[in-house]
């Protein structure tokens, strides 16, 4: 599928000016964060890498989206050649990122990504929507998981996400940040992820009894049976589930007092000797009710996660930015920062160097005696250097790196001194001489 | 692209379960709707059908797919002729919808399905995100355009939006909400909507100066020229977009008190002749902002709106459902409906009839003598019985039937009692029969 046109017009207007003003050979250095934590986070996951160098690998424009692009206003006067050269566009420049799975915190960079200026400056719409979503749900599925204590985690929102695509990425990116698997089963067969579902309402009212339906149910999915028991009354669900006893993995509960009815289900399962049969719940379900529901000590095995998880509900945006840094030109190396009061940034490519109880932001030419070096080069001269990390690896990498951080930072509420980010007197100096340099 | 995996896994095991319990022949009808209007909605504007036809045209399994499912534990007891079956699965059934861009309320449908029970149980998944997602943001962009009491509004959220993908329906979805256009490209080359977009601050930090950037923006855009005035001082960079004069289409603001600094970039314009140089707000707006920016009389011509639009922030779940409504077995119909307290439905294939101060929500056989009936056939026998409207068909749609609307409906807070939606007596009695029957 061509993707050179799902990016903001001004991307392309803007390589275009590049284009007329003589600016092919200045290579920018961009690099792509955010400013602040969403609420009551403490870290942001980073994951979407994987998508974003597919995105880099593949972006050409068609003649069809040339010709389109050729009709609009903003082209009028646009030379020719300019169309001629984003015919054979490539992106040639290098990446460096953090792997995903790896915690990070504001004004760190994802990615920096290094480039012919109009390379560098296309891509930029497309990898905050691909990096920004997933370390968005990446970040909110360590929470939710987190707040389960060792109880598993299933994403289940692929209906509620913001579009279908949405709903894989989700699944993806849920997997990173630690669930046990998605019921997005495109997710499933490209990425790797463990799929999970059983059967929906419409399944017990396709019959003309519930027992058929279970019936049914059980002699299809054998010992991956679960029953959904609450589409009529949950507990006579529960003794219809123990009349029918094994194979049965688990049951549903979907609706109703989870605290209240997981007791009753799980009596009910006990008495008829299902010891093993696990109890999962479902049903507008997040982080802060997964909390309560363990501190109240609801027998629940298993909770499926949907339309909170797929959406970050509580915080369903990531303010990510992509901000250039430095422009190269002939030799002549200018260093960039936004200076405006509300929105500055920090001039000058970057590295991250983790220490056991903080970070330093430093420029990229230093070299600090840190236990961790966060970014590496993926991709040179448009090459991705060595394969990608697969979901899974980028999994035990999330859950090795939160092991690490301090309990303050895996809080499912604000801390703001959960983790210090100091700068390098080196970064100091630099932004101070931009300052004095730019800013008059 | 290959759409069939895009779904919930449990909609594939209920597929091999109706297959293997003889269920192939029974015709269900389910509806999709929402429950209850989200936070500070007085009603959702229909979206996203146009994708839902796409995605019933083309469902259908590959042999890469069926090989995966083939590998998955819950298929382990599945006759390998369901797979024969599911790479021959095409979608045969009827829809019925109402046309984009009309305002809908609580337990009306969007679309009724009827079709084969597993051709009408695979799209569930598909066809809440896709509609779910279009139609929570084209009624979050017609509040924000209403907000916008007649100055234009432009969607420039892709960056923000869950993924590339719901970028590009984020453009159109705001399109058919009365959005002016949007900065997605891929969007307008697609559904045709209105592009816009000039340059970002990595154009203007691209140049040793300020001045330098705006002349070569002119340059390159002529009349469709907007400058970002912000990057260093606001006052400053208007100052220098009236000293290059014409052609100048508009600067735009992203930062500061718009308050104060509209009116004063106002009056440079003003006064080095350029009134009708326009002003675009850009920055974190949203309904909210741009209701206090309009009642504080800030001089702004265009609203820019991005993240808050695209993830429509303020709520960004639409809780859209897809119930069984009917079961048809060799000339035996069954009225179907979920009963549990907290999530009960409505039985029976349904109607919408809207008259001019409510709507009447009635069997789908009953003909009532309505200005309005609002479901209509879009396919029959699985194919388009004529041409969708195209996105601006929908705009204009959703225009008309907006200002149709009482002000209590369009208000953007909440008022319960903005519009109402009664019962048919028959449909009450319906649901009243199938409570007694099933219930026990």
């Amino acid at each position: 599928m061509p993707l050179g046109l799902s990016t903001d017009l001004y991307q392309l207007t803007m390589a275009a000016g590049y284009f007329e003003a003589g600016k092919l050979e200045e290579r920018a250095t961009f690099e792509l964060f955010v400013r602040r934590l969403p609420h009551n986070r403490n870290f942001v996951l980073a994951a979407g890498l994987a998508q974003a160098v597919e995105y880099l690998e593949n972006l050409r424009y068609t003649k069809e989206e040339i010709d389109y692009l050729r009709t609009l206003p903003q082209f009028a006067h646009t030379s020719p050649a300019f169309f001629d050269y984003l015919a054979e566009l490539r992106f040639t420049g290098d990446l460096f990122a953090v792997p995903e799975g790896t915690p990070l915190f504001p004004n760190e960079p994802f990615l920096t990504l290094r480039a012919p200026l109009v390379e560098a400056q296309i891509p930029e719409t497309y990898l905050l929507a691909t990096i920004g979503f997933q370390s968005m749900i990446a970040t909110k599925a360590a929470r939710v998981v987190k707040a389960a204590l060792g109880r598993s985690v299933v994403e289940f929102g692929t209906r509620r996400a913001h579009s279908p695509e949405a709903g894989v990425y989700a699944g993806r990116a849920s997997y990173i940040g630690g669930c046990g698997g998605t019921s997005n089963t495109e997710a499933g067969m490209r990425f790797g992820v463990p799929v999970f579902g059983t059967a929906a309402h419409s399944w017990v009212m396709s019959f003309s009894s519930e027992r058929q339906a279970f019936e049914q149910l059980q002699k299809l999915l054998g010992e991956s049976t679960v029953y959904l028991i609450d589409s009529y009354d949950t507990l006579e669900g529960a003794r219809r589930a123990a009349e029918l006893g094994r194979p049965l993995w688990g049951v549903r509960l979907d609706s109703g007092n989870m605290v209240t009815l997981a007791p009753a289900v799980r009596k009910i399962l006990d008495d008829a000797g299902l010891r093993e049969t696990k109890i999962m719940a479902t049903g507008d379900l997040n982080e802060y009710k997964i909390h309560e529901l363990v501190a109240a000590r609801a027998p629940i095995d298993v909770f499926g996660v949907g339309t909170e998880l797929s959406t970050s509900a509580d915080a369903p945006t990531l303010g990510v930015v992509y901000k250039m840094v430095e422009l190269e030109d002939s030799g002549n190396r200018r260093y960039t920062a936004k200076l405006s009061e509300d929105k500055h940034t920090l001039p000058g490519s970057k590295q991250i160097f983790r220490y056991r109880t903080h970070d330093v932001l430093a420029r990229s030419s230093e070299c600090l005696n840190a236990p961790e070096t966060l970014l590496r080069p993926v991709m040179l001269g448009g090459q991705l250097i060595e394969p990608l990390p697969t979901a899974d690896e980028a999994r035990n990498h999330a859950a090795e790196c939160l092991s690490r951080l301090p309990a303050s930072c895996q809080s499912l509420f604000e801390r703001p001194e959960a983790w210090r980010v100091d700068l390098s007197p080196e970064l100091e100096a630099l932004y101070e001489n931009v300052r004095k340099g730019i800013a008059k």
